[in-house]
């Protein structure tokens, strides 16, 4: 099951990388939000990093704005920028806090190689390349999130009761990220139309695979804290 | 007169190119606008070129928050970002509505080669260099503004009774700019501060000096529609 | 006359802005190199800008390396990167000494503002878009040259018997350049099949429209020393 | 023993980050080298993924050459992006034939984690920043290569005779190599001197801590084929 139609860009990409999509929906990171198992420790070591590339993301929309050739599109993008900064980083520090970790300890945290990796793929692939370029490489990120959240929801494997995970994996299923990545997968067909052609898939695709690997490796982080 | 004391940056590099700010400054559009001789269709052409520039400010802004390397400094470029498009746009183009300019046909309007020429070389630097040159590149608009305003408002050969253009001049010398300004020439010496140093002052002059005389330059379109 | 088939990628963007383009390739300034009649200080203007253009066109492929994904691609941009710096500039300096201009003195002169909007929207061009955007900016340049020589050498009202211009016409009429500007033309549909489709064509027509007004302005600039 | 003095910035920044350094350069896999005892499938492992690394180094030099804003430093860079491209890289492709590694299979691995780490930090950092901060995130690798050749061949515990990468060895321990060297610690210097000061420390520091531990990562990446 996906979020996004075979038909769509997002579609299309996911199909040509179905092993590396399924390395990184079926980690044993995730299986592990998904029975309650994971240890603690591992989740508040991913939360800490999490906090970090939070920062990087925030830096891509603001890239994504510069990058704009109309003002609809700088809008657009300042408007997702301000939404991570505003807010979704209030919530990520507040949950954090029910972890015991609070804000000033995340920002000082030294940044591991793999948030570093992530982070920088996708800004310097957005400043290399362009919108599109962008786009692509947020795209594990953004839309893969809302994939593993609704399959775990949908999982009868998957323990709610009793999960100290359950919110995690219900803010991720939840309606809200829902429409968020939805979002995501129209911006890169109307981006797709606009400034990209067959021609492209090839290109796009190595994007696609080299971000999806390292959503993977962040997973590899969490698991060794 | 200067909003900035002689020994901030902005003061330096103001004393360091007199002459071309003088000539920025003291212009003939801006003694037209002072005593009310410019002819309207002068000051509608500014109008129109200034709503594509204020595009590219945007966008300035949003190469700002993404070339900030901490959070404070992301939110306070993204606060600019968010002034710019959701606040003083809106006034623009409420403002250009009394001149009689709708945003769909200064939207549509070819932008002159001096608008491209100041707002490019302003973003081209500011990817090239560093937040610093950046900020550098946008002072003598910024910052320039604010003292041609002022100046106007404490010229005695100002005529502001039934001169068209007064809303144009006490918006610029008026509280709110005059601190937009001053924040400006603070934010200055706060990253000469963090990321300069003696030996910057010449390639930072250089910046300046060719910033200012692009604004002349953009004055120098303005009379000419 | 063109040297590119009208369904290269170059041929419809020159189609798409037809106007633009003849008030770019017949500009009085190069009506005044056709038959000798331009001013020689105008002529020298012209030079020394055109070495500060230089500059920051040898920039533009230092920029085409960096976006490069592909090591052919990288060492492809290096090649004309070194050609500009190690030959044409160069070529350029002792072309300009026998016009009376030394290097020392040409690195010193202030930049026009339509020096700085040409290759500031290039060079912001190419980092705000990808390769193809990029190129596109920079082929009004590359292959009007091309088309200005090879028009000239074509056309009976030429004057070129003590023409003091002649050499300037026959260096851009020459094999060599013309070879320059048919890998220019090859590149553009060789980037346009990897990495566009037909949706771009309406902001790639921009780009080309906005660049060959600069180059215009460029020559409006000679005109006015 | 170090290359660079203490009171260069190179120097500086070495002893702020002395713990990273040592585990950087003192790391299993350089010990591995030293006493030939490092399995032969890590080196190869290590040599593909350098080959992918080198790619992303020329770029670094093109970026710095787009970055520069007086010729002379434009034509340095080229020169550095020239000697990789045209040099280096046959050098390494040889080498690596002898460790029975061609080039079309190096290009056609898949890029690790740890390789897209060191090589987008760098690249990112280098456009978000200026060329200070880019050449600040270049100097672990270039400089800390001459630092581990050099102390290999002067250690006594380091065997050369037959050991296996003795060549390796001998290629960063070597004059042209440590020249190489020695001109980053000089145009680091350079750079502070135009383009820094004192304030600048604190951020530079944690460029060359994280570039460092990025390098750390690297031979971690080279222990686990």
């Amino acid at each position: 099951m996906t979020i996004a139609a075979p038909d769509t860009l997002f579609g299309c990409l996911r199909t040509a990388c179905l092993d590396d999509w399924r390395a990184y929906t079926g980690h044993p990171f995730v299986r592990g939000l998904a029975d309650g198992s994971l240890p603690e420790r591992c989740f508040r070591h991913y939360l800490g990093q999490d906090y970090l590339f939070l920062i990087h993301f925030a830096r891509a929309y603001a890239l994504a704005a510069y990058k704009a050739d109309e003002l609809a599109d700088i809008r657009q993008a300042a408007r997702g920028l301000t939404a991570i900064i505003d807010v979704e980083m209030d919530l990520h520090v507040s949950f954090c806090g029910r972890w015991g970790l609070d804000e000033a300890a995340m920002a000082g945290l030294p940044e591991e190689p793999a948030t570093m990796a992530y982070t920088r793929y996708v800004l310097e692939k957005g400043v290399a390349g362009d919108l599109l370029d962008l786009h692509v490489a947020l795209a594990p990120c953004i839309v893969g999130y809302a994939e593993i959240g609704a399959a775990l929801v949908d999982d009868p494997a998957t323990r709610l009761a009793d999960n100290p995970y359950r919110a995690w994996i219900e803010m991720y299923a939840g309606a809200e990220y829902q429409e968020v990545a939805a979002a995501e997968v129209a911006e890169l067909d109307r981006l797709m139309e606009r400034r990209g052609g067959p021609g492209r898939l090839e290109s796009l695709t190595r994007t696609f695979r080299q971000a999806t690997r390292l959503e993977t490796a962040f997973w590899d982080m969490g698991l060794n804290p």
